[in-house]
């Protein structure tokens, strides 16, 4: 998506560590006419698919999933983070390892909202090593729904995440993939757009 | 407004301790149709107001915002939430105490996205006892922005939150107000719309 790979190179600021940081305008600051643009997109690649649900997970997929949400029309599903050890209530949950914060936390959702008969779109902003992304997978396969595919925004495509979640059948359609960034230069290679 | 007033009467749960489960419809699963009508209330009882920023909080208050925003034409900032002593680089923070949580946290939001000259809008999905919009209006105040006031979906008007920040001279408009709940005829009082 050139509009979002524009937006990257304009606004995306990379730090050591491969970091790429675009919080003014992805999830800190939400520009929401991209997220418009985000969903149109999603929703061109996923075209003729029937889904009727979306699934992210807190924090910052809750604003794209919203806004990509009313180009399919359909309601949206946030997993929630928690560390607590009593999980109450009957809801579905996994453990998902978080690279960026070190810790390992679970994440959950109510079987009130997903289950058999659901068709399940995932949303998220970032894929990297793909750790969120599976944990959102399993939630989908425990409760007997099924998983159309996943919408990325930005994939780290020099982590190991999209590749390994593909090869496990998942369909990942990620907007913009970073193949690399040079931190001293300010620049960053996008793979083509297939 | 009477069409969310409806929607918690048939699908808001009353749990003990005064809680309202929304989270068919509001903070974990996620009506975006109705958001829209959210949206739209907003905006016509922010009308005439300058406003060119939401400032919402993680995780339940982002969707809202976001959409809401679309009838606003403007960006969402979301405050985050963080147990981190050493909070890094040049952030706003102050800390808020959850009752729901029994916890103390620090919020914050980046000095880049809010300063003098900004004229912001609130936006969160609930209003108890009133903390975390407290918070939420500190930072604006420490950024030398403007609060225009703050949009609330849920306010428990027997809670002390929303008369207090009210008499701080906040412009707090809810669209639903609970005056009173019993669990065990499972009815809800709400008071009525001026």
């Amino acid at each position: 998506m050139q509009l979002l790979k524009d937006r990257i190179r304009k606004d995306g600021k990379i730090k050591s560590g491969n970091v790429l940081k675009v919080d003014s305008f992805l999830n800190h600051q939400m520009d929401i006419k991209l997220f418009e643009e985000i969903g149109k997109e999603f929703k061109r690649r996923f075209e003729g698919e029937e889904i009727n649900k979306i699934l992210t997970i807190e924090a910052s997929g809750i604003g794209i999933a919203c806004i990509v949400a009313q180009y399919f029309d359909v309601p949206v599903v946030f997993a929630k983070k928690t560390k607590t050890k009593n999980i109450a209530g009957d809801v579905y949950t996994t453990k998902v390892e978080s690279f960026t914060h070190g810790k390992v936390y679970d994440i959950i959702v109510s079987k009130e909202f997903l289950g058999p008969g659901d068709k399940v779109l995932l949303i998220d902003d970032f894929l990297a090593n793909g750790k969120a992304l599976e944990g959102l997978a399993a939630l989908v396969k425990d409760s007997g729904a099924h998983l159309v595919g996943a919408g990325i925004v930005i994939e780290k495509g020099f982590q190991t995440g999209g590749e390994r979640l593909r090869a496990e059948g998942i369909r990942v359609e990620s907007l913009a993939i970073v193949d690399g960034m040079d931190e001293e230069k300010g620049t960053i290679w996008f793979r083509e757009d297939e």
